[in-house]
Formats: structure tokens, sequence, C-alpha cells
């Protein structure tokens, strides 16, 4: 495969660029998983081109134990790598990570996204610098699937911005109908806005408002109203938008919970002969069951509203974990995830990132500021 | 049994004073499940004294039936009852409701503390205002007792403040570790702080200020640090202390999650005549971990920081679950929650209702507010 041509004569959305530049050196065992997953990518996506970025060194000496992961990817030196301890700040400063040379083929218009299983808050600061916002997204937002009893939840934002006000949750309802569209395949989701049940505290003005907003918009027929913590798991809206506080600790509630159910299941099923016979009969349902709600299907958590796809994978991801938040990515790129966004932002008048939709709400409003 | 004399001549920890009033009227099947219940409490707690609040031409028909109960209880007519429905702001003007009684009585003196299973956020106004915070106390909060894979975990708060400033928390703190020894019986709760994951988005000022506060007060040593949202049901902390709308959140995605599990249990057990043999061989488990993480049995959700015990039962609950709400308000009276709470306040300086200790925290910090 030929090395691609200098990033700013190409055109984003040819067929020419890159799919996905892909941090090599990112994660808890990388560059192994990394390559590991893109052996397993490379049969789901034969057509893909990855710009793969790293020790150059060690990349051209492990890549051929991956026959099918060599014939879809090009090799990028990167003469550093950014640990997963590393603060932000200091991250921004190494001016030759892998991360960051993924992120600027990403903004030189040579790929049209980025996968790293590597430090997240890093990740998150490059990209807002790198990549940068779309325009009428002033935040962007961490996104991913959950499982529910009606099938999967779109949750957002899980942790990039904590103090969010009523614009920035109606640009991730946006972003979240977006991304269930472009991964989920659902034409015209659902939208719950989370919130707390009794009726007294309901909500505070920002809440208030942004669900005044959604209402009265183009998304208003989407727009379920106030959803609360169970409902999340039981489904009752393809999307939940919440602040990145509270969306990290539900995400994160929500996953404990699971386990700790699991544990409990497996103390019953170790109680005596019988108990472990009964696991026998239902070991394989149990099994569908784990892999269903296993974090690792739902491995692909991705930074949307900027000026490309960029998708997290676990830090302690396996080769699956990272095949599946490239599933997640190409989605996205085939999806035209950006695209679905701008559109939305365009029909309701936010294209240039003012707030005059929401301050006339915040001025006519007749509720004090809680 | 006697009635009890009028209530301004009585000392509150009397032994002669009702232990609880019980508002006979709220909750969707009262007042029922609230007779239902006291017969079973009754054999727990045969000699605690009880002020049954509510309609007493109903209540005196019905207690017979309840031959436990009545033993136990007195009547006292209320004319009135607060819905499920009614406002919290429109319940405050029903000076004649079963629940304002129940909280008069509290406040006058007569009894020590008031279980009810009606509309939380006229019970949470109707306590502010009757029955007051304790001094010190500026913020009283909802607290329930959780399943965790090491036992129980105590939140706080779940609901009663939106808000939260450094101050508060800490209050939390100390309120979560009166409960913990008066509920669960732990000398020295460990405590720890609901925050998100990644170091950079770590916390905003006020967790840095509540935690600087805690390391540094006579509560250090049980003071774990952070904890995030996979915590709560790993039992990482004996307590964990959070923001009302971040605790509500948590608290019933946490109950969502494990719903789910059940469901999909359920799935797995019906797949086939084999699976439905499995389910036989390990229902006896089954049900008791059903029972075990059941919310029912931490059915009594508990307004701490008043001058006096508030109790709220589930809305819908079932004679054992108000029974598990009574048994839970008379451990904090029998335990007297309150003067651990009086005592720890004092110990840390902070009696007198002022911000002294955080705002020099606040002067004196690096950080930005955030």
């Amino acid at each position: 495969m030929l090395k691609a041509p200098v990033a700013s004569q190409r055109d984003v959305a040819s067929s020419e660029a890159y799919a996905l530049a892909v941090d090599a050196m990112g994660g808890d065992r990388a560059p192994d998983i990394v390559l590991a997953g893109l052996e397993l990518a490379a049969d789901r996506h034969p057509h893909a081109k990855i710009l793969l970025i790293g020790d150059e060194t060690v990349l051209k000496a492990a890549l051929p134990s991956y026959p099918k992961a060599a014939r879809i990817c090009d090799i990028r030196h990167a003469a550093e790598s950014i640990s997963m301890e590393m603060k932000p700040t200091a991250a921004l400063r190494v001016r030759g990570s892998s991360m960051r040379l993924a992120m600027e083929a990403v903004a030189a218009g040579e790929a049209q996204g980025v996968v790293s299983a590597g430090n997240s808050g890093a990740m998150l600061a490059l990209a807002k610098i790198i990549v940068k916002a779309l325009p009428g997204i002033s935040r962007p937002a961490m996104v991913a699937v959950q499982p529910s009893a009606r099938g999967d939840t779109i949750m957002l934002d899980l942790g990039a911005n904590i103090g969010c006000d009523a614009r920035n949750l109606v640009e991730f309802a946006i972003m979240g109908e977006a991304f269930a569209q472009a991964e989920l395949g659902l034409p015209k989701p659902t939208i719950g806005l989370l919130n707390v049940g009794s009726e007294e505290l309901k909500g505070d003005e920002k809440l208030r408002q942004a669900a005044e907003v959604l209402r009265e918009s183009a998304l208003g027929e989407q727009f379920y109203g106030f959803v609360e913590g169970h409902d999340i798991t039981a489904g009752t809206t393809d999307i939940v938008v919440t602040d990145g506080f509270t969306g990290n600790v539900a995400l994160k509630t929500g996953e404990g919970a699971l386990k700790l159910a699991f544990a409990l299941l497996k103390r019953v099923f170790k109680t005596n002969m019988l108990t472990k016979l009964g696991y026998l009969l239902v070991r394989p349902g149990l099994e569908r069951m784990r892999e269903w709600i296993d974090p690792r299907r739902y491995n692909g958590a991705v930074f949307v509203g900027l000026n490309g796809i960029v998708v997290k994978s676990h830090g302690g991801a396996d080769g699956e974990s990272f095949a599946s938040a490239i599933d997640v990515a190409m989605d996205a790129v085939t999806h035209r995830l950006n695209d679905k966004i701008r559109a939305r932002l365009d029909q309701l008048g936010m294209l240039n990132n003012n707030d005059q939709g929401l301050e006339t709400h915040s001025e006519t409003s007749k509720e004090p500021v809680s």
C-alpha cells in the first residue's frame, strides 16, 4: 500500500484518505493489543486504510506477526508516547507523541478519525487543541453505548465536562442524536434529560431551560422529557443527556452494580453440588448475558463534537475490545456522524456558536435560578 | 396504654415520651400497610410507644385487626392528609395533615422521631420548617443503606439538596458517620467523596476543598479520599458522600442496573427445559440474593441533620418494608444518632453554623474555582 500524499492536498471525505489514524503506543499493553485489535478489524473492514503511528522500529518488528493488520496499515514514526499517568498539561508539551501525531493527521485531513487506548485526559486535551471543536459546538462530549432492557442506550456526557449549562446540554442532545443514527441506525432516536425524581427538586434552572429549548425545537418530537437514573438501564429513551460529572458517576455506578450482581450470582452457584449442577445447565445463557453487558462490548467511548472522529478504547483493553473501538470509529466515519451534527446545528440555528436562542429563554423564564 | 401528657412538659429523651410518631395516612395504600407494618414492628420493638396519627374513625375501625400494633399505639386524630401528588408548597398549607401533626409531635418533644410513607417532597419541606435543622447543620440530607460487595454502604445526600458547597459535603460526612455508627454499628466507618475518574477532571473546587477539610480534621483517619461510581457497589468505603443530584442519580442507576441483571437472568433461566431445571436447583440462593439487594430491605431513607429522627418509607411499600422503616427509625432513636452528630460537629468547631474553617481553606486555596 502506498504512503498517502501530503495531508493538505487531500479532501477529508476522499476515499483515498486514511480512514483512521491509530495511536499504536496508547494503553497498558501497547502496541500488542493495538496490533491484535487491528488484526481482527482487518477482517471486518478490509478496505479501510489505517495510519499506524508509533515507534517505527518496534512496529516494523511486530507487524509481520499480524499479517491482516499489515495489509491495511501504513506505519508512521513517532519518537515519543504519552504514559497513562501523565497529566494532560504535561502531555500537551510532548510534541512528537504518537497520540499527538494521530490527532495532527486528522487535523491535516489525512485521516478522518483517530483511535487510541491511551490516557483519556491527554486525549481530550489534544483533541480539543488539535482536532478542534465543530463550528457551533462549544463543548465536545464523551459518549458511549450502554446495555439496557430495551437494547442499547446512548449516554453523554461521560466526563469531558464537569459543569454544563443549558446550551451544552442541547448540544449533547444533538450530538447524541447523530451518534444514535450513525452507531445504532435509529432514524429518530428518543432523547431524555437526566434529572432527579422529586417534583419539588426537579431540575435546576439549566435543566428546565434545556428541556424548554428541546421541546420547542425541531427535536421536540423526539424529546421525551426528564428521565431518572433507573431509566438508563430500563431503556426508556434511546439517548440520555446529562453533564459530565453525573454521567461519569452514572456510567460507573451502573457498571459496578452489574458487577455486583455477577459476584453475588457466582456465590449462589458455588453454594453446593446441586447449585454447581444448576450452573452447568445455564452456563451458555449466562455467558451470553455476561458478554452482552460486558463493558468491553461498549468499549468505544467517542469524543463527539470535534472536527474528526475521536474514539477512546479502554486502557486495559484486549484485542477484541480494541477492535470494537475501531468498529465504532468506522461506523462514525461511514455514517458521516459529523455531517449529521452539522445539519442539525444548522437547522436549529446553532451553527454560529452563539447562545441567542438560549439567552432568550433565560430572559423570559419565570423560574428563579436555583 | 395511657395517653402521653402535654408535649412541652416532657423531656425528648424521657422513656415515657413516644419513641415515634407515625403518619398513618401516608403512602399509596395507607393506612393498611402502615398498620401491617406496625403489627410486625410490635414484635421487634415491644416496648416502643407509638403515636399513630390519622383519621380517627378509620384508624379506630381498623386497629383491632392488628392486635399487636394496637398494644403499642395511641391514636391521634388528623382531619386531613397529604396526597402523593401534592406539591410541597401546597402541602405546607394543609395545617391539620397527619404528616404535619406527626412532625409537630417531634418538635414539641412528644416523640423522638417520625415515620411516613407519604410524599417525600412534602415530608422534607415540613421537616425543615417544623422539626428544623440541628444547630451546626446548614443542609439536612437524605441518607440510605445500599447493598455492596463488602456488605452495606451508606450514601448521602440522595436528593434533599441539588446544589452543594464544600461545607455541606463536610456536614454530610459527619452525618454519614453518625448514621453508620447508629445503623450499622461501625465504630469508625470509612468515608469516600464521590468524584469522577480522570485526573484532569478530578473534582471541582468544592470537592477539593471538602477533601482538604476532611483530611485535616478529626475525621482524617477515616477519610479515604475520592471514590468513583463503581466504588459504591464495591463497598470501597462504608460511606459515600455526594451532592443530592448525583446521589439521587447514582442510587437509581444502581437499582436500575440490578433490576436489569435480574431481568436478563430470568430470560436465561426461561430458555429451555434444562435451564428451567437449573433454576430450580439454584432458586433458594437466588431468592436470598434477590432479597438481599431488594430496595425494600433498604427501605428506610432517613432525613438526617434535623432536630429529630425523620424516616421516609417507600410510597409503594408493603407491611414488611414499612416495618423495616420503623426499624431504621428505632435504631436511630436507640443509638442516639443526633447526639453523635452534635458531638462531632462540636469537636470540629462547626456547631455555630459558621463557615469559618471552610472559608479559611477557600482563601488559602491555590486552585482556581472551576
